[in-house]
């Protein structure tokens, strides 16, 4: 593993799905639920007020009764552009004692006819670094994002088909 | 003490000086520095960069070389409004180590002819409350505040000087 001065894990991924697409599949709490972690784990959107300071709170539940609660807040929101999320802080910005501290910076590009999809995970010191790409952070999130992917794509046939 | 959802600590005066002398106080890094901590002590401004992700970091000296090393970032800024900070977060979001996790909310709004600076201080839990409240939280702030209004006031006769 490369250490950086962000502590930094990044993943990126190719999305045959328009950004708009892309978008509304992150924007839409009913949409993310969808993709949000690896199925079969199920995602419950307990809050989710898309603005600086507004909540973003995941409940997960595995097939076997596991959970991972994953409470947060939104820190930048430029629409189709750029979302920034924290889990060291909670809704109104209040500090937080998060099970993992992380900050996520996620992008999204035209490329080609495509979307590119980057997420970068910033963490407090290596070993909190260490520790989240043990867990297997590019599995874990390469999944959703490809999930996320398979979404955008079918929200945008589906509008194409609306528009016929 | 009182404590509440967001273990909170406020702290409002009546400053004598128009907002726009208030936010240029505030938003130059050189005029912060002369009232960012109660004289004798002096503040170092080491980083500022006012925007959201930016970095505020202040390093404050005291008179027999005791130091406070205060690391963080702005959250948001509403120009002569608000500006929102935190020391649980770095510069460019990254997760901090603070010493004190605490993220502090400043309004600055117009009453009769003076200005209403009010500051609501978050913390994690309600011993970091009690903590920050026992390091003398109300007087600390309270006498910063009152620096602050003064110098926005002598920032505001200045301006009227130059003005005639």
């Amino acid at each position: 593993m490369m250490t950086s001065a962000n502590y930094e894990l990044t993943i990126s991924r190719l999305l045959n799905a328009p950004r708009s697409a892309v978008w509304q599949a992150w924007s839409d709490p009913k949409q993310l639920a969808k993709w949000w972690c690896p199925r079969p784990w199920t995602t419950e959107v307990r809050g989710f007020d898309l603005r600086p300071g507004g909540v973003f709170y995941t409940l997960m539940r595995g097939p076997d009764g596991d959970t991972s609660d994953n409470p947060g807040v939104f820190l930048e929101i430029l629409p189709q552009e750029r979302i920034v999320f924290t889990s060291s802080l909670l809704e109104g910005w209040r500090p937080a004692t998060p099970w993992l501290a992380m900050t996520a910076i996620v992008t999204m590009e035209d490329e080609a006819k495509s979307t590119r999809y980057t997420a970068r995970v910033l963490h407090k010191d290596e070993e909190d670094q260490r520790k989240h790409e043990e867990m297997g952070f590019h599995e874990g999130w390469g999944i959703c994002i490809e999930q996320l992917g398979e979404l955008a794509l079918e929200l945008a046939l589906d509008t194409q088909v609306l528009r016929r």
